[in-house]
């Protein structure tokens, strides 16, 4: 078994990548750390809040064997003690703690600290695994003998794997999208006011949109030597938030090179993925993509935990009216799943297995 | 005093159209109608429910003198007992019950019937009153002395206020749109269930995705003799539903013929509609349009009341990254104000003043 | 593997009984019967909306081999093709149809037409099973070789449960509560309005306060020959309908006869049940109730699928300010796996293995 | 037109303070005062959030020339600038500064600070009028020109103006509550997060139980001299959270001294307070409750805004089970209005014109 540590275990991603990891076949919790307010305390004292509640937030019940283990400064914490970082701290205290870690260490990571930096990959479950190669250009360049490996935005994680087969399929000339939003993306601390969400929509979040618009291409771009080149099509995007607990759905409208139809456009999203699929990794789901012919479907509350969360579903694939090449769609991806902790998870799995060949 | 009925009284819309007519300074309700299982009870009766309670849906009180009007059976009701007809039955009573009100009497209508008929208008307050002349050739071409004015589908109502100054001072080449509905467009006879919608998103609305993109074009269309001649610019739409009482949110993205700015989009916006409010209808807004500079606004539950409902509140308004000309924003309509009764009662002043000149 | 047959397959509590039933041990669902309407077609073909949706309720996916079974019609379904009959149909086909097929096969009921009935015990998983004994006379009497073992109302589910280790110590004078109940109680056709429902609660629920007052007495008495001797403190209740999924809340304030405390009442309830949970029966929770020290739990959401939905959590035990021997509390149960189908589950696995003695 | 400060005036409860003095016919806001922080900006300065959306947070529009105000420092503040001092700051500052402003003004506060002070009434219109001559021994036992009138516990308004009526008639021996309480009682600064409430219930409100069994006795108690002799009747409540935005329903079981019926206490509470309402102040209602006969009421959304948000809603009328004189029944109370800031502006007028008498 690989030793990890969770810093930034305190958070609510902190707390999810520790669901994640619960009862995994190749990785076992042995560190957790988090802000030197919590450090010296058991992980369970460091959660409890002065009004006597817990601050553990997931459904699935915090082990005691995990809720027992001491939280360490992650500011002095020790990356050789363990074998991997999963790091779920916020992006400024990413950009100073992540390198200190890499150094020795591979830091998988939830933050955005990294993820524009040429010599960083964004990896998705499935996408683009054959960038998992410039963490060598990376390492080398930075001189570390870990890495850093950032997840994605999580709103855009069910967009660039839909996109994918089509991409692949029949090219992509542009992309309007809306995301409704679920509000667990917004975090806890102290997240978004139940008096803001009831019985209405926040048509705005702020900084969302840029990332939106230009990671997929990122991600959906291809190697070229020692960075990436970046896939072209524009990404036009509202991003909303919905009250809903999880799962992000985005209506999306994209213009391809070539002819597509929604049949065609089906058939690729159906057989997309099934090679990243046999690779049978812990996390991963049987199928990247299940596409719904109901037409009221994908529904978060309904379809996001389909796959183990891990799952895109794509509904209501039809002709766009405006362009001789269009489609439309509606996706749904967890947020909180693929789109973070146990998206990360699965890259943790995929480069510990196929990079780092340590299985 | 003009005497006006309510046909379809019973209804969520026939409600909100009385609830509009209260205290108002040119008509009254004289006459209620609704379906057969009503007629010959009061109204108070016909909107008891089996399990003891009222079927009266609006927050505001059922005053006591509309509750004690008998209800008489829509089928045989006389038009000729009142000056105008308010029509809030569902389109396939309105085709046929609609044309013999008119025969004699004005029908201002909320249903879907007529509206895509080529001597009919489909009237929005303060962008298409031109068109209301076409209402002259719908009674010579039917030989009827009344006529028959539709509403337009509620969800577009927002959409259509906030591009006609775009297109009148810009053009459009195309919209890309995602529309996010509230629960009361679904009606109430059930209606949508709240296991469905709490937390959630229902991503289709059956049969609106074909209004939406066909509708505007026609209100923003030009009266060209006896006909309209429609807009030209294509619609592409997702409309969802999301956990709103009341209000649709519209996510437009458009791209304008001429260039146009975040800045000098606005300043068409702030300044449409000054004439049309200076005709000083009694269920005009000061202003037909706001624009908000909060990023976060507008948001249905605390902007959905502005000018009475009657306001179409447009906020985020910004360059789009895919077009040269492009423009995106986020709008806010009152779904059964200005999207229903309120507006269609909005349409009954203007047409009893400057078509009809009663007054 | 003995055959079940669930008769009211298409409703919500079929459905859920369906769930409950996945990759049992014992039991394996070889029929399904509902309504003449959905007679002689698929599972899954009964289940279609005409809008072309699902009216397949559950989260969890509705398994191939069920979907494929064929649908029999309830009024003319054969009892004895089948080892036991699990009925969810509603009360009034429930008092025609389950008598048929009690003749010759045990029914497992989740309807409430032969719960008052006085040879007819109200069994609830760890609470009283020694009534079972009854069902010998309820046979005897009605010349019957199977049974009719009905469920108890759902709302007091996690009352009885929580109440019983209290009687049992301390004795019961009387109890007040007020119930906070999920939606789900009301089922799917149509069920609660969304419009109703959103930003609301609604306190009443028709016909739901009688059976709170006047069921658990039943079950929580004692069984005197051939009847049960009702426990008998009284119980005042108002039930009341809260925007959530699932999950009935119960406040509750009881007066004692013998002194207690909430360290000695909270001991009670975490020493009780431990001989039913030994019974090691599939549906079974490892605790009938949890006890939380947090001020703010249970809550429905975070709380009501613990122990599988099966364990009852009770929270906020304190001193009565109005009683020497008071005590007041809030419990917690999973009105639709505890309070419905789940529950009649673990019963019939009590049943067939003790008081049938099939395994 | 009297001078009116509102000190605190950027907190919420300051915010409805504003919304109710709009317009008013004898007071006229002259001042703003709230933190150190705020002081010397204007009041809509004061309100813009770093994220560059404002924290006025009613639905109401925040006039011009209110939002052009100079906000004041709180600690600073000169009380005989005005002839009114309306203090909506928290508890703990309400200790230090109240009392200064009271040497000069009379203070009507919504903190709890003074509410048990022997010398001091806790007013709530048309119930305990009577008590406004402690008033006096307060300013003479303190040495004040001023005073200090606090409003009650936001929770227990609608039930106390529903027990007086029976307490005159019939007596009260005890009574048994549970709160379903809004949302904005909570405050919102940070008040409660999105992800607690939503499909959620929170069945604990910190430090509110021991307010809400208390605070009922002094302010139905009767004054007896220089103090107030308490109501001696015991309450035992539950305070529960509920996803709502506005409106406390309260479901009480009352035991009486004397035999009362459904019939009696309707009548009894119908023909309640109308000598109060007589008097016509600005703010109170026409009717202090509303008996409904609709099972189904009342609701939060539907009935908090009767008599504009001061109208007590009582439904559900019916007899306790337990109890020879026993009557259970829920109301409703809008938490923000008649709880907080209009409660306190209708004493206010009451003071103004009967005990100060200005007008």
């Amino acid at each position: 078994m690989l030793k990890i540590a969770i810093v930034g275990a305190t958070g609510i991603v902190g707390q999810q990548a520790i669901v994640s990891l619960l009862n995994h076949p190749w990785f076992k919790i042995t560190k957790l750390a988090a802000s030197e307010r919590s450090a010296g305390k058991s992980y369970r004292e460091a959660l409890k809040d002065s009004n006597g509640s817990s601050r553990w937030w997931c459904t699935e019940e915090l082990p005691d064997e995990i809720a027992a283990l001491p939280v360490e400064d992650a500011a002095n914490f020790d990356p050789t003690s363990v074998d991997i970082i999963f790091s779920t701290i916020d992006a400024s205290a990413a950009k100073v703690l992540e390198p200190k870690y890499a150094l020795t260490t591979p830091v998988i990571s939830t933050a955005s600290a990294f993820r524009y930096e040429s010599d960083t990959p964004i990896l998705v479950g499935g996408i683009n695994m054959e960038q998992a190669q410039l963490l060598a250009s990376q390492q080398q360049n930075r001189g570390w003998k870990g890495f850093i490996a950032p997840k994605s935005n999580c709103t855009i994680a069910g967009l660039v794997v839909s996109l994918k087969p089509i991409l692949d399929k029949f090219g992509v000339k542009q992309v309007v999208m809306t995301s409704l939003q679920a509000m667990s993306g917004a975090g806890r601390t102290p997240g978004l006011s139940a008096m803001d969400m009831m019985e209405n929509v926040v048509p705005y979040i702020s900084g969302e949109e840029p990332k939106v618009e230009t990671e997929p291409q990122k991600i959906l771009g291809t190697l070229a030597g020692e960075s990436i080149q970046p896939a072209t099509f524009p990404i036009s995007a509202t991003c909303t938030r919905v009250p809903v607990l999880d799962g992000h759905l985005v209506c999306a409208f994209v213009q391809t090179e070539k002819p597509c139809s929604p049949e065609t456009v089906k058939e690729a999203m159906v057989n997309f993925g099934k090679d990243f699929s046999a690779l049978g990794l812990p996390s991963s789901p049987l199928h990247l993509i299940e596409v719904t012919d109901d037409p009221f479907r994908p529904q978060p509350r309904l379809d996001r935990e389909r796959g183990g969360g891990m799952t895109v579903t794509v509904g209501r694939i039809r002709k766009d009216p405006i362009y001789e090449n269009g489609i439309k769609y509606v996706c749904l991806a967890h947020n909180t799943k693929l789109g973070a902790a146990k998206g990360a998870l699965q890259t943790a799995e995929y480069l510990v297995k196929y990079y780092l060949k340590w299985l």
